[in-house]
């Protein structure tokens, strides 16, 4: 059975964790809080040397780390990742675009503010920045949704398993999501996906 | 054929350029000057609505951005990619690590001090912070150097081409490699490929 290391309020986790449960395959989760440096023991980075969650153990196999290289091996065979080597890559595009622009900024704003509990005068310059550079990518995606259902055409995919994550948790990192028409609906139409689950549900 | 949007001293680009000369692929360069603004403009940033470089046009399908998209699209059926399932998750592992915690690290202080020719005393602590996390990173390459010569194993791989394309140029961005024994020697394994050429090649 697979081993998933994990934090429950991670977006980077709750992609594997949705993705897990959309393959209907069962794991055990091993619960670490990255706010005590639990990812950053001798004995977690023998298993994976970056000191990160998501990590996924596969018997008879080893470690494997980073969100997306475990969702697409997880998801490899299945209708979440098309076969058209052209739509596979548009959805490396957008997996790529997450974690460049996207997670960087929202995802890091929303662990100071929510997880880490620092107030927006307390972080100043670095906290606008990030919801700067958060809004942009934002846009970016409002632009990707203008045309279609999902970021892959009328079937959803790992692209929008990827993008979910970090984006409705948005206002956590102090940006409103009203301004994007486009990502409110695609958000709706994603939570009633008959496998969504909140994001720390277990 | 292929056209590139491109500006050669970016190691993202030369990811690219060096998997096409590696399939022997003609393709036609566009370059366009970063500092000057030219992926902001209207016309690019309907070509890539994330208004970067490197982009691959493909005839008959459309425009491609983000680097690892376009070096899996285009080697996916050649050497460079490994056939097992495992293997490719590994390489998939390096490539997201690359993008969330060396590329953005060094590649940007790269940036900074040799195309922006700022200089350390005016980039105060913003470059610190950057040298650090940089460093972090090239300690986990080390690690996972230690025991093969190259990141998959005996055989070289999209990752090393990934991996290569900042961690060479680390010393402009005020990293000395000779820390990382075994990074120096997978740099020259690697520049020993005959299909490497140097980063402003063309």
């Amino acid at each position: 059975m697979y081993r998933l290391y994990d934090y429950l309020p991670s977006g980077n986790g709750y992609k594997v964790r949705l993705t897990l449960k959309y393959l209907r395959l069962p794991y055990e989760l091993v619960e670490l809080d990255i706010k005590q440096g639990a990812t950053r023991t001798a004995e977690f980075l023998a298993k994976n040397a970056d000191g990160r969650i998501p990590l996924l153990e596969v018997p008879g196999r080893g470690y494997l780390a980073e969100s997306h290289a475990i969702i697409t091996f997880l998801a490899a065979d299945s209708l979440l990742v098309p076969n058209d080597a052209w739509q596979q890559a548009q959805m490396w595009q957008w997996l790529c675009f997450e974690q460049y622009s996207l997670e960087p900024n929202i995802g890091t704003a929303r662990f100071w503010l929510k997880s880490m509990r620092r107030t927006p005068e307390e972080l100043g310059d670095k906290l606008v920045e990030k919801q700067g550079k958060g809004a942009a990518a934002l846009a970016v995606l409002e632009r990707g949704l203008a045309d279609r259902a999902f970021l892959l055409g009328d079937q959803v995919s790992l692209a929008d398993v990827a993008l979910y994550a970090y984006t409705h948790v948005a206002p956590d990192a102090g940006l409103a999501l009203e301004p994007y028409p486009a990502i409110g609906a695609w958000l709706r139409r994603f939570e009633s996906e008959p496998w969504w689950e909140p994001i720390t549900a277990r």
